[in-house]
């Protein structure tokens, strides 16, 4: 299997209200009123210049609570097994997690934001800003989760640590 | 440096017309004429299920072609240097790259996408369905790239690996 080893760094930590997955909202949609702190470590804040022009940002951010990668999954929002890329499932080969969240405010190295569905203490590798010519495609369709907008909004234990209700069916051979 | 070294894994690799980063597209936008072959390779192969009821998905790969990282850069469609993390530039401290794509057809492990600003060979990290709900916020303030909607759309090599026109101003104690 190629693969390739690259040092990731830490660059801040993600502050939330949220110690655990059960409970947390999914995305960040169903957590409009959650506000938390994103902490970019001091060395990396000459980089935030010019950042709070901007309403939204991504985060970029390692799982680092994730149980090993399978290759199906039953997703939060659904009662069957789903493809593990066509899910936002945390247990991927590469557990790199993607949440548009809401800039309220940059107070040196301190993001605050709005929106957060990210564990508390999450290590951060990145920023980008979020740029509706790049990113919203509003009328894209969204295949099984069409029909799923009205469903469950908050995360249980299914991705925890123990595994415990992680699939409800076979695993990949890669778990 | 708080730091963590995580072993990414490639899990396929892009196919793209574009071999170096002069005259390619700089966001999928600009390249709604280029196809490309997004190919996983066959041992991730399984969790492509349900991902072709999606018209768009995220890809994440990493920038195996830039330079180092920097904090301050001058992005394609500015001509003054811009904070990092207000910037979509490749020389990131870690070099993630994010784009959105039109998916057209998945055949076996092979996705052909529309609207490719990839370059040929970039290791694939992740892929991820595209959710309005999750991802479309079409009003979203987007900072100093509200005046360059209908500036420059292609790269040059800026963020190439000679670096010779990498900045235009004092590089960053990272770089």
């Amino acid at each position: 299997m190629p693969s390739h080893t690259q040092q990731l760094t830490t660059i801040g930590l993600v502050r939330s209200p949220f110690k655990e997955a059960a409970g947390m909202p999914i995305q960040p949609p169903f957590a409009e009123g959650t506000e938390g702190i994103v902490e970019v470590f001091p060395e990396y804040a000459d980089g935030l210049h010019d950042l709070d022009g901007f309403d939204r940002i991504w985060l970029l951010y390692w799982f680092d609570r994730a149980p090993s990668p399978r290759l199906r999954v039953v997703p939060f929002r659904d009662e069957v097994q789903r493809g593990l890329f066509a899910t936002r499932a945390p247990c991927r080969p590469n557990p790199i997690g993607l949440s548009c969240v809401r800039l309220l405010r940059i107070e040196h190295n301190l993001l605050t934001v709005g929106g957060l569905d990210i564990l508390d203490g999450t290590p951060l590798l990145d920023i980008k800003p979020y740029v509706p010519g790049f990113d919203a495609f509003p009328q894209s369709r969204a295949g099984w989760l069409e029909n799923q907008r009205a469903g469950r909004v908050l995360a249980d234990d299914r991705f925890g640590p123990d595994g415990s209700r992680s699939s409800g069916g076979p695993r990949s051979e890669l778990d």
